[in-house]
């Protein structure tokens, strides 16, 4: 059985959310779970969770990186932090992935440095799931695990973002887009005209530039950039969405005084959350890297815990690792071949 | 008197809303108007306005660049386009602005081949001015002039969108942030972490790295970026704003099924519009031109229009243009300084 190792230490509401988390998952997927953390309170929590007979193992970590902690000194310092332990599991083999809400940039930088990436891949790329107008989510990759990208990261962005969409979100062909300024070839600066050249000829349903204003519209399945840009357009984004929804709120109230009115705007406010809620895909995986890591917002109720090891679960199950390394040998091989062609 | 040069032909109303706006324009300010465009429709549109009377001329150009025109073919083609002909009016003195609600690419372009940069100014830079969850406006700039940009011109951008919101929003001091990825200095990409130990040593109020999370929360004024991510950033936004009230609407719809509750929540997305609004500050200003544009979007109602006259009429009675001179030009005469300091 697939077994997920879980950070139950990072997350803003920890143990609590990632151990009832834990707890869904195991009993609604053929799943099996490691809490890494304080021992004692994650036995008490399951205690408490009435959950002692499910199939979860405790592993013990005596210290956290917390949210506001700088990473290098974090990594260097806290040799036991439960996402270090949680991802020498992964490496050692005794669990297939990981989850953790943790302080992301901590989590992305243990998990290269412990677990590392792929011997096909240049840079592991921190993918996210967004929901779009037409209910069809898109992927958007790298959104910070890299900045100064070559050209060549963005491809294998691409390649990863592509076998995600496809094996996870089950999108029979997706659709690559490049995120740029304006819709023709020629638009962008040096890195992405240089990505549209490469993409164009590679063997993935490119469909070329897309914008920011096009980037929730529902039309592409996978959009690439660089993990500046990327970071960039996901912060605004959250952002953006919080604030817009705390004004509308606010000058609804002023006109839905009655108590019939407030509930029913509460309501229309829920139902909206939900559709524009994160937490439905569980969280960001980190593609590339020799194990399956998800990494979810540090305010991740437990639903997004359990789906992200649903996530996490599936990636092991299609093989997500093995498709990777395959495509982009395969795109390197094609890629040389077409130079030696133009040489000889 | 102050005269601005209006590109009539441009926007996706045209020439109904760009004449509308003028007519107001020059009633409510002290300002004087050139409509530039076909002279026939002009004249009978200011005609079907009651406005033949008011001090507004008409220069006639008989071509027209549309919105999806690619921009070098539209320039090298349309000698008589109206935004070229309102460009030679302010390169040759007879106005000492324009406002265009064309092609915004195409805008740029004319206006720096035909008018030119200061001399002090390397790249003349797209500002926009968006709305915050404070009700005070933040520049935001490049938002899609300049790719690729250098260390030096984000400095110069800094000074441009300081001296903007200083003079025309009346910002006593205001706070220069840097778009980056993560608050402190080390955070970014090696433009932006460049960028960074500039401006901390000028003479500016520079607050440090804004990430993409508080580009909205009103407490920076402004925001410097490259305009690769400047304009995914800005259409980002614009997207976003769109699905989102969308979205909501349709949710809010299913629960205020009654005649009331459709009223009500109408008049609060009205209110809410306005806030949002973009039109209320007229539209983006190209600074670093020897002259004033404003680029409005295209979609922009006669309001916008008469906005971004007010805002031209004001740059040249603030002589923002003098003071972006004199103040890059103390810049670097305090960098050159600085370095000889070091050398000796």
């Amino acid at each position: 059985m697939i077994k997920i190792a879980v950070d139950a230490m990072g997350g803003d509401t920890a143990p609590h959310s990632e151990v009832l988390g834990v707890v869904q998952a195991v009993q609604e997927y053929e799943v099996g779970a490691v809490l890494v953390g304080a021992e004692d309170r994650l036995r008490e929590e399951l205690r408490k969770q009435k959950a002692t007979h499910l199939p979860i193992q405790v592993v013990h970590a005596s210290e956290v990186i917390t949210m506001d902690e700088a990473v290098s000194t974090a990594i260097r310092k806290k040799k036991d932090s439960s996402i270090r332990v949680a991802a020498k599991l992964v490496r050692e083999g005794k669990a297939d992935g990981l989850v953790s809400a943790g302080n992301t940039g901590a989590c992305m930088a243990v998990t290269k440095l412990v677990i590392g990436a792929l011997s096909m891949v240049d840079r592991p790329a921190l993918a996210t799931v967004m929901p779009t107008a037409k209910n069809r989510p898109v992927v958007l990759l790298d959104v910070g695990a890299n900045v100064d990208c070559r050209p060549d990261h963005l491809t294998q962005f691409a390649i990863m973002g592509e076998i995600f969409s496809r094996s996870i979100l089950g999108v029979p062909r997706p659709k690559i887009g490049l995120l740029s300024i304006g819709e023709e070839e020629g638009k962008g600066n040096e890195l992405t005209k240089e990505v549209f050249r490469i993409l164009k000829a590679a063997p993935l349903h490119f469909v070329g530039n897309v914008e920011g204003r096009d980037l929730f519209r529902g039309d592409v399945d996978v959009v690439v950039c660089d993990g500046f840009i990327g970071n960039v357009a996901l912060k605004l984004s959250e952002g953006l969405t919080e604030i817009l929804t705390t004004l509308l709120k606010k000058e609804l109230s002023t006109y839905l005084s009655s108590q019939i009115g407030a509930l029913l705007s509460r309501k229309a406010f829920r139902n909206f959350k939900t559709r524009v809620d994160y937490s439905e895909y569980g969280g960001a995986p980190l593609l590339g890297v020799r194990g399956i890591v998800i990494i979810c917002h540090g305010s991740s109720p437990a639903k997004a815990i359990k789906n992200a090891i649903r996530v996490a679960r599936e990636c092991c199950v299609r093989r997500v690792n093995q498709r990777i390394e395959d495509e982009i040998k395969a795109l390197s091989f094609m890629q040389s071949h077409a130079a030696n062609i133009m040489i000889n």
